[in-house]
């Protein structure tokens, strides 16, 4: 089976440049961004409100498709091991998983932190984590 | 920007033969299930074990795409949100988030679960859950 091509909903702005910048790990002081959504899909948004803990699915566009085992926490010193058992964004189908708050919503923008996605990263997804 | 195609690295196999069989979340009495891995990126499980928890990304083919509001849970009583504020399977993109224990592993297959996905659902990414 071949997936349909997918269209992103929205695109990451965010001071981060370059994976080099970018810490390993969401909280481990990554900063806020923006999230644009594509107005075509605005109303998909109605109900997030700020304080909101939300999943973020991105296309992680500058990933290896091609690796299948890596080094964990990218140190040479350890064994290398399967991408599927690593959080590393080299793998066949990157995509990443970010749990975020909302900070404020601005029409179509949403303030999101933190979070550790380059500016331009293509975002696939937004799902609410449930309110129990 | 539009995402390269993607293609699966596995499929479920599992008893939950229709989205009317399968409960609204993981946790609510789904059964075990296979994840069948490509044995062409079988080098990635490298390092997977059993009592491992890891997250499986899913393409909910069965989804209706154009969907963007819903009503909660499925409950006609109560005001349409956006799908994005929801975990409707019913979006722009449908993909799944599953998180899943490994029961055991047999080659390229895992059994895993409990998992609320039907028989045949593609499988685009499994990553572990951060062991810290």
């Amino acid at each position: 089976m071949t997936i349909p091509a997918l269209t992103p909903i929205g695109v990451i702005r965010s001071t981060l440049r370059s994976l080099e910048d970018a810490p390993r790990q969401g909280d481990e002081g990554a900063p806020d961004a923006w999230l644009e959504v594509d107005p075509a899909v605005a109303p998909a948004l109605t109900g997030l409100r700020a304080g909101d803990a939300i999943v973020l699915i991105t296309w992680l566009d500058r990933a290896d498709r091609g690796v299948l085992e890596t080094h964990p926490r990218n140190d040479p010193s350890l064994p290398r091991i399967g991408v599927f058992a690593t959080r590393s964004p080299d793998r066949p189908n990157p995509l990443g998983l970010h749990r975020v708050t909302i900070r404020a919503v601005d029409g179509t923008r949403l303030r999101v932190g933190p979070l550790e996605a380059v500016d331009g990263t293509p975002v696939l997804d937004v799902k609410i984590v449930w309110r129990d």
